[in-house]
């Protein structure tokens, strides 16, 4: 008898079942990537979070990092470009810290090559935070409770800007996408997302060519396109950075997970809603100059096939984002 | 037998006995006074909360209630004088949110007679969140999150200046003090303060008088008092509101729960430390204008009476502040 039920288990096993099968191609990281020179560890972390939110970071005393890339408002400040210092309106639209743990270079242009190097360019930059660091260091000093903190976390190094960068960076990495809809439904629950979401996916990997650059658990391929957004003369992007032809307006492919907490969308914040930037490709783009190789030409899309591809993007959202408790920071 | 060990708890019931003696005068209120049109429930204070946190409330849609009452540095910002809507500087320092439910009036002026009254104004004061409200009446009610809470906490009211301010006023009302070590001294616990705090409330009580405005579970009196920190020509404070002599440069007494936290002091944030208010009031004031009959002459405080005072003050401060999760925000 035992012989026949293992025997039946064994075939169950092996049977295919399309309801249950699974795809792991898009299956979240069970890790983070971490710098061998900056392995997380808790105090790392809990500093982190604290110089997150301390608007006394900022030369005024008055913006964080948080006040732009807000937890309520999905890491992002829901405007079209960013506002700094003295109320200065930034370059680019903000982008997200969810998931900025496994951009492979930071920025919108990549010109930071890890977190930590990431983190102080907006502290230190004129038109964003306006800090002096010299004077941050000082003001940082002269706080006991950030003393004991830097003391826990970095034993021996003390309060420098290196340390600072790798706190923030240390608590950005545990700022990572929670189950969506869509991992559900690559998990195997058919009903996790409706047929329109399905069908979506289907578009996106298909007519609509999404999948060449948004690519991977977190939808990005970390490279650089013009996808014919802005004019270069308005915006050089990532050539600023590595001056060849290709870069030329191309900015980095950011993640879709979230997405619908991250309007308004793409590098200058132009398109308003996930329809706008559905038409945006479906017309091969506006600005016809020097566009990616990667960028596909006009999709003509029906308006099913472009109702189903925001059905799709939608399903990305975690589900239930992790809850941020603020801190309460040293005196 | 009974009845001795029953005489003997009656006895020692009796008995003085000052380690354990309570005094009720400074508990911590039960409940918060709440008026009658705008009775506490929970969708009110969950509607509130995601307002109070909302920057969409500020016309820039970057500046929210706690972007200057923020919850990790005590509910104020702890500048001097606050900044808002295009980095304006404001006039006066950024009072607590903490137990303004108890305020008899609102603002250091006064000027607001209720929580409901005080809301507004900085959303439509064009020098901080310059905000139009026809303009964010639009805005929420576009929002569909929002248009479900309002029903559910307003229900037929709708979406208007009137419910904003009640359901924001209904969150404030929650913020309110929790245990200090004073009150665990108060309750009983004579370990629960040093002697030298100890003797800072006497010199509290006594020689330095600060009781006369600082009285009561929330150490102030809910009076306008010129205490001479500025002068009438810098800022008129309540007599702008009510013009009668004794109004001039008068501002509230402010609460002195979770002082420590509440730095820098006074109307114009002139002073930065405990230390610099008690020596304020050690010289009877600099500016010597219109002081207010409640204000003591030069005090003559010894060193120690001054170091005492302060560890008095320290005192004040809740041990564990309320944890403020940040709201998820409606798209």
């Amino acid at each position: 008898m035992k012989i026949y039920v293992l025997l039946f288990s064994f075939l169950l096993a092996c049977s295919p079942n399309p309801k249950k099968k699974k795809n792991t191609a898009y299956s979240l990281p069970v890790k983070t990537p971490t710098p061998k020179d900056n392995l997380l560890t808790p105090e790392k972390i809990h500093l982190g979070k604290l110089l997150f939110f301390d608007p006394r970071l900022s030369g005024s005393n008055w913006i964080s990092c948080a006040s732009c890339h807000n937890p309520a408002l999905g890491w992002v400040d829901g405007l079209p470009k960013g506002i700094g210092h003295n109320f200065t309106k930034l370059d680019r639209n903000t982008p997200t810290i969810l998931n900025s743990a496994f951009n492979f270079l930071q920025f919108w242009d990549g010109r930071a090559k890890s977190l930590e190097e990431q983190a102080l360019g907006p502290i230190t930059s004129e038109k964003e935070m306006n800090q002096n660091m010299e004077e941050l260091l000082l003001e940082l000093k002269n706080i006991a409770g950030y003393r004991s903190l830097f003391d826990k976390a970095f034993s021996g190094e003390g309060i420098k800007k290196e340390t600072i960068a790798k706190a923030i960076a240390s608590y950005e990495r545990t700022i990572v996408s929670k189950t969506s809809a869509f991992d559900r439904w690559m998990q195997g629950e058919e009903n996790a997302v409706s047929d329109a979401a399905k069908k979506g996916f289907a578009v996106f990997n298909g007519k609509a060519k999404c999948v060449i650059c948004h690519s991977g658990f977190n939808f990005t391929d970390n490279g650089f396109h013009n996808i014919g957004v802005s004019t270069i003369a308005e915006d050089k992007g990532r050539h600023a950075i590595v001056p060849i032809k290709v870069t030329k307006g191309a900015f980095k492919t950011p993640t879709l997970r979230d997405v619908t907490r991250t309007a308004p969308y793409m590098h200058d914040g132009s398109l308003k809603t996930l329809e706008e930037v559905v038409e945006h490709y479906n017309v091969g783009g506006v600005v016809k100059e020097n566009l990616s190789p990667n960028m596909p030409p006009a999709l003509n899309l029906t308006d099913t096939e472009k109702s189903n591809l925001v059905a799709f993007l939608r399903t990305l959202t975690e589900e239930q984002p992790e809850k941020v408790e603020l801190p309460i920071l040293p005196q």
